[in-house]
């Protein structure tokens, strides 16, 4: 059944503002949202265009009074409705993050916001008071941490099924900067060129901030210190493509990072490799419904996504049944889903509490922040070992 | 953006006719509806418990008066109003279909059917006539064909980049049935455990046709003739649970199938490898967004959805960009959105011709009744060579 | 240590027949029978042409005495010394086969022959008998049951890992006769292309056997009935090369056999996956070091060459430790190396019992005679199942 | 035929010190020896212990009187024989492989060594001084450089296959030293436990040396900085298992490093990915046999061992044909053979030019020294980039 019109007689409403026709991570927003028909979307403010803004709302089947030209409109307009939005998902450029965040919790909606959290770490700080202060509930879209077998991955870790942590290996390896491309793209380039959007670091923003929470989830350890290399690998490029990361784990643990966008033809290669005292477990993005699994002493398991064994936390995760493979767009879903799961038990005055939410928060999101501006720090004092703590 | 609302204004208006809560098949239906956001699921009936039927519908969001309690109360109501539905979804035992499709044909809505498409072969012959007489829309539900890699595969063999065909083999391999669980269920046996709701085959009715089907589909090639080895390899076993089969194509072709429920372990196991005088594919659904391309005497090619070189009508059926796995409801849903493209042509005074129709049709799921009974009969006289053709 | 020497104080003393320069059988068994260093290569006869074949004994560090021109004089001058061969290695064109190792009997010599045995029936089953009555010590070179997988595979059957067998699948798929090559190959055509020297079959006298052999060298069972479709799926060819099998095992089992020379682009593909009523296990040459396994209810597992839980029958079949793969050379060695014991032992009075000798028998090589022969006849009655039974 | 015999009319002499019996690498040296029929083992020291060292000798069909009991036995007196060996294989311990080397080159033999090179660095540069001073052929066992699929990997950057080279990533995971073993084998501890046998880092010297050798191969650059973090990550281990390191190549490419031998379950785990601006490939010495290449804008490749587009320097590599896998024995006899065609050449008076050298030699030997050196000295100082060239 649908346990959000079973708890409170209808869907949530759904409000978006980014996203609009032609971006990627819209239409990723949207699939994700009707996947488990938990929220309509009612309210849209699509293009930093005002026209276009509103023409896209309505393509999408959005009334013509909530498909909003600007954010100034939506916030205003959606406030005064009885039937306003229960949630607002962002997916604007990152800069405007924090100020669109800042605007969402005063009205008491709940947020869904896309990654990194801020471009400024004070930003991000702020942030998580707030959000704290306020009780939001704040979804921070790593979105990696839907798939199942992550999720398995961590219900390993934290049942001793690896041991101790001894060392971790990461990988995000996408290929769109292998060439100079920006070179050509004169007329209108991409918000992503501009540093001043973009926050410190693009790798590090876009991906890095993945591989860094993926890396705390699934081993459930801090990030301490980082010693880095971040740079361009293409000549004549004025922005970061690859990072290579030396970390030190709150335990102890040792582990590298090698992130980039630069990878000549690379697929998306985000994966992961956990070492531990009584085994390894190794997860690729590309086949997310496998996990190899290295026991000490027997033989390799491919653990496989719905198959014998699976935790609780993981067998949630799962819609269809063993052998039919879900993806990226079920695991963007789960997302949604926990989120509507932890909107709903607080309407109805039964708030999830913290071990409960399975989803990230804005904490994750500061975190990933300050890791970015560690990394950094660490390349411009020369590949220093850098504190990459963040007590929020 | 959404193009249906553009093309006519509002969401397709979705049937469902069993599928109810705790089917495997029902919630798939559901999820591929939304994924696209062209269909807005309307009326159901959902158990053969009318008690049961409309508390499900209720508990998915359907309004009190469409979630109906019965078959017939759906065919009556839905046809007297004003918005009566646009198409209905069928996903009841085997032996129904029939009937029902014939009932929706008379109310002029579109038809989305599970297969098999009858559990008799004359059956079969006069729905598609009935069809092709009413000009219903049709579309049966091989959703392996939803695949974007399996239609690039189509189109590689029709753009010649295989050569002719000379062989092919193709496995169908699931572990649900390896041991004989049937003798513990006498509770409350599956349907699937009595021959008159499944038809002459359990194991071609289920997943044999699946084979079949993918085969045609991508071969573009009849399957003239089986020679058929068809029974049950789990001692006790009642119903049949494997299938060997030699077949010739039409172009004289020779190939083997191996279907089977019965493979301990066995994960889903459904592929194909073409063979032809250029080179060969190989495709797997557990891992469908890569195809193994062997062309004759140049490097192996591992072609991954949307990657580089996928053929347009690939194309269309991808979501999500390179990277970005998408895998089994993306499929389901492509026949959603393939149908939906057609009603919506049709609804606008300009149907799609049979060339631009990518989704399987009633034609298609009589062919797969045919090659049932024909591997049966086949069996039946010795695994002698049978005429598997129907001309419809 | 070296077992050979430490028990006879010598090597064994080798000579071979056929595999001359150029030859990629030749090289094999050479690199094989030094792998372990258990044999010295002393006497040699490797061309048809006598200058020729002198020439490249010498050329190969042979003694010019025992570089031998023919065959006859290899028999005659080898008898005649004190210091003669132990063991002839037999790799000339198949209708050879029979001939050569009647002699080599004759001699009491022990034989190493290449498949298939013989390309007569009778021939086979007359070799058979003067093996066994004269006590001679006789390896047929299946070599793909050298691979310590293949023989752990054996020994999970036997050791009821995987239950009762249900079925078998077996596959073997070549891609060197992918063309219609001989119609340019008219000034020197290889001997495979004639009938007189191949026996009744190409495509599976070259590699049925093989998969026939693996069949129930892993299951334990004997192919007991086929229903085959045999012939040439390249248009122009005179010669066979496709074959579709359905079979039965001894105890039941329904399996299927796909086996071609013919598949464009195809690497070398043999692979066969046994299902038993506990689990399944596949193995595929090409990636010799691992085997899947899937236990009915418990995680797929990776089993690789080496690692944890190999049964001591494969443990011997070993020689670098996990993580250093071995391959097609090695597996070929244990061949020689299983021979060699069995030489060295009966030299020293205490025979192998059959259960001791690894290697495949003469016995085996009938047996694959008679799996071709009752291929053809199946197919040539129109595909009816025919008995592939010899008792020998 | 066999090149060696053809030229000089014998096989090369072969001596070999240390890698007795139970030795993992002395079995690989004497397998890889024989693979080629170029050389005939005639002389050995295979113990520490006198008495075993001969027994040894003799068990594997060594003469008595070459089957030496000691070192001094052994130069001694085969420098004094008219049939002295060409080549001593060295492999004792790390730390007297240099004063071996020594004595060897005194002696004017060939020498095939174990990496590393030394236990230090001055050590090493005066080896190379006295290597190039006395002209003498020297092989470095940096053996996975002789894997087919390496050599065509560096010929494809030679070629400009893949462009400039931007990045590289290298890892080597072993799994030995996953647990404390050591504190149990306290009776007669492995020499590799003891620093002054070893060297300045187990690991580094171990597999580190290796993946830094792989790197220049394929690359054709220095590694000329590095910056490390070398250190245990097991709980109360005495000796380093793991090291992350951050490096630049010559022409300024960025890379980084993940090795260890604490990998819980690890098979072997050796691989390189090198990303240049037009492709990037990536290879594994577990599936050693397949390299994927991906070009920017084509598919994605699947290069086989032997398959189309082979180098002919990947070619000369290659023994037996396409589909039937070679492994790590047949890559460790290349530098046998290619050591072989070296001292031949020589002892013909016509020695190999440095471009016809396909073996490692002490320069590299030299230079992984020096990177084992900069890469504790970096971890020392705190993780600061350290210069790695060496001149030589």
């Amino acid at each position: 059944m649908n346990p959000t019109i079973k708890a409170i007689g209808r869907k949530l409403r759904l409000g978006m503002i980014g996203g609009g026709p032609g971006s990627f991570i819209g239409e990723v927003h949207r699939i994700a949202a009707r996947m488990d028909d938990r929220y309509a979307l009612v309210a849209t403010m699509l293009s930093s265009n005002p026209q276009k803004s509103k023409e896209a709302g309505i393509s999408l089947g959005i009334t013509s009074d909530r498909a909003y030209s600007t954010a100034d409109e939506l916030f205003k307009k959606e406030s005064d409705r009885e039937d306003q939005i229960d949630v607002l998902a962002i997916m604007t450029p990152n800069d405007s993050h924090y100020a669109l965040s800042c605007r969402t919790i005063e009205k008491q909606w709940a947020i869904i916001c896309d990654k990194p959290l801020t471009t400024k770490l004070d930003d991000a700080i702020d942030l998580v008071k707030k959000v704290n202060d306020s009780n939001t509930i704040f979804c921070q879209t790593f979105n990696y941490t839907g798939y199942p077998l992550v999720r398995h991955a961590r219900e390993m870790v934290r049942n001793g099924d690896l041991g101790d942590i001894h060392m971790v290996k990461v990988e995000y390896i996408q290929g769109h900067n292998a060439t100079l491309h920006e070179a050509e793209e004169t007329e209108n380039p991409h918000w992503k060129m501009f540093p001043e959007k973009v926050g410190p670091s693009v790798v590090l923003g876009d991906i890095g901030t993945h591989a860094h929470h993926l890396t705390r989830f699934i081993t459930g350890e801090e990030v301490v210190r980082v010693c880095a290399d971040v740079g361009a690998v293409v000549p004549g490029r004025e922005f970061d493509d690859y990072a290579g990361v030396l970390i030190r784990l709150e335990n102890g643990a040792r582990g590298t990072m090698f992130i980039t966008q630069a990878g000549a033809g690379a697929e998306h290669g985000l994966n992961i490799r956990v070492f531990g005292s009584k085994g390894t477990i190794e997860w690729h993005q590309e086949r997310a419904g496998q996990m190899i699994y290295t026991p000490i002493a027997s033989p390799m398991q491919l653990i496989k996504r719905d198959g014998p064994g699976m935790y609780p936390a993981a067998k949630r995760a799962i819609r269809v049944s063993f052998g039919h493979p879900e993806a990226f767009y079920e695991a963007f879903a789960n997302l949604y889903k926990d989120t509507a799961d932890a909107i709903t038990a607080k309407m109805n005055g039964k708030p999830l509490s913290t071990d409960e939410i399975e989803f990230p928060t804005v904490e994750d999101g500061a975190k990933g922040v300050k890791f970015v501006e560690a990394c950094k720090e660490s390349t411009q004092n020369g590949s220093v070992w850098t504190d990459s703590v963040l007590d929020v």
